[in-house]
């Protein structure tokens, strides 16, 4: 007898693969054509693993890949807000929120709640592995941008002021990294990538 | 001073994310269109996070899930290898092997030694974790080609005898999900999704 819970676990993840057409506004490096929220969502999960150790306080690596795993899943129904659109980013919270009821409230109802703990302590973006989240999540379009000739940097004319202010947890969460990014704007400045 | 290891770092995540451009077989549930290895890394990932509880064994998800997000990495420079393509598979360990090589040997050595050493793990799937792994890896294409008119089951005519081969580490890692298996080859066998 397969248990309500089981069937349940089974509903969700065949809903979940809906993230890979979620299109975000960022470009693939090698091809033109954006990603989606699950290739992002793989992409930034695998930097942690990467990148864990330039964290300046210790970390749970293994929450924040289960909270890099699962952060974008309320797009399935709020659908991807891109950063720099300021009207799209007033009512991003309200349609998250509803969105995070729909999707977790396929699971039982504990396991719903773990996956919406995850969700919402992503979102305060306090704890030292929320903070290392976010830096991921931040870090990834910026060195697909770079590495792609300034990508959505230049195809929005986003201004280096905004991309300080979107980086910022890097600074909160890592030195290396943030002297890294540091030198990766100010180059990308200078290569014209990035509007001065 | 960036060093040269965070430099090889970065290089590494650039590289990985040609995963976004290598087609596998299997199609999206909601869309006429191939998954990739990235989509399917972290779909099979979150997955675990889902369905670990039903592991017989205890098992260190984390482990799982670091396994998960680095097993297809090979195929950057080996390409994915259709599961039922018997002569694709004669030669595919011998050009992993050299790619693994590659893909782990742009990080530093320590480093790369602990991707290869998870990669390692997956492939012999010999422990607990490695086996659950496997079962994740195996049970999203068969979601998808049942949640999408028989998928790649109808479109190769794949016998329901080497269905229940692929899928064998279900069987060694969790009853619970062998019973729901069981039962979903079953009525995709009656409902025509599956040759007799």
């Amino acid at each position: 007898m397969i248990s309500k819970r089981l069937m349940k676990d089974i509903e969700f993840i065949v809903e979940l693969d809906k993230m890979k057409s979620i299109l975000r506004q960022t470009s693939l490096i090698n091809e033109d054509r954006r990603e989606d929220d699950a290739q992002h969502s793989w992409h930034i999960s695998i930097m942690a693993m990467v990148l864990g150790e330039y964290s300046n306080e210790k970390i749970d690596i293994c929450k924040v890949i289960k909270m890099l795993l699962t952060h974008d899943l309320v797009e399935i129904y709020a659908g991807d807000t891109f950063c720099y659109d300021k009207k799209g980013n007033e009512d991003k919270k309200e349609r998250e929120i509803k969105a995070a009821e729909k999707i977790f409230g396929i699971l039982e109802e504990d396991k719903g709640k773990q996956f919406r703990e995850l969700w919402d302590e992503f979102e305060e973006g306090e704890t030292a592995e929320a903070l290392f989240a976010a830096s991921m999540d931040r870090l990834q379009p910026m060195l697909n941008n770079y590495n792609n000739d300034g990508g959505t940097w230049r195809k929005f004319n986003v201004s280096k002021e905004d991309i300080y202010k979107r980086i910022e947890p890097v600074k909160k969460s890592s030195d290396q990294l943030w002297e890294f990014v540091e030198s990766m704007i100010e180059d990308g400045a200078r290569k014209g990538l990035i509007q001065h």
